[in-house]
């Protein structure tokens, strides 16, 4: 299993937060995702690393961006 | 029909627009809700005046306030 910390802009309340989560919980592999509005951090555990261009695509579906 | 146009607070982004306008929808009578994120304006359109705590306790309800 896999953890990693990435960071996240635009997120403003829980609603973007479920939006954010409920896309990365759609790559396959992905067991868990953390998010904290706040500070944007997002925190995906896996059972291999991700993909970040996967990653990437499924934060912009949900409407917000990986940096 | 009835126009009317509140305030509501707490509103942060098109989730939180969403999320009052499904609630405001769900009064009995309400034809058209619209809400505008940034100055937290909510026009209601409806076949009779809306009760005040009615429309107050929907945007609880959603988890803003109406001022």
């Amino acid at each position: 299993m896999v953890s990693e910390t990435y960071t996240v802009t635009g997120m403003t309340c829980g609603h973007c937060a479920a939006s954010v989560r409920e896309e990365i919980e759609e790559i396959p592999g992905v067991q868990n995702v953390e998010v904290t509005v706040e500070s944007g951090r997002v925190e995906v555990t896996s059972e291999t690393p991700l993909d970040r261009e996967v990653l990437a695509r499924a934060i912009t579906e949900a409407g917000y961006q990986l940096v």
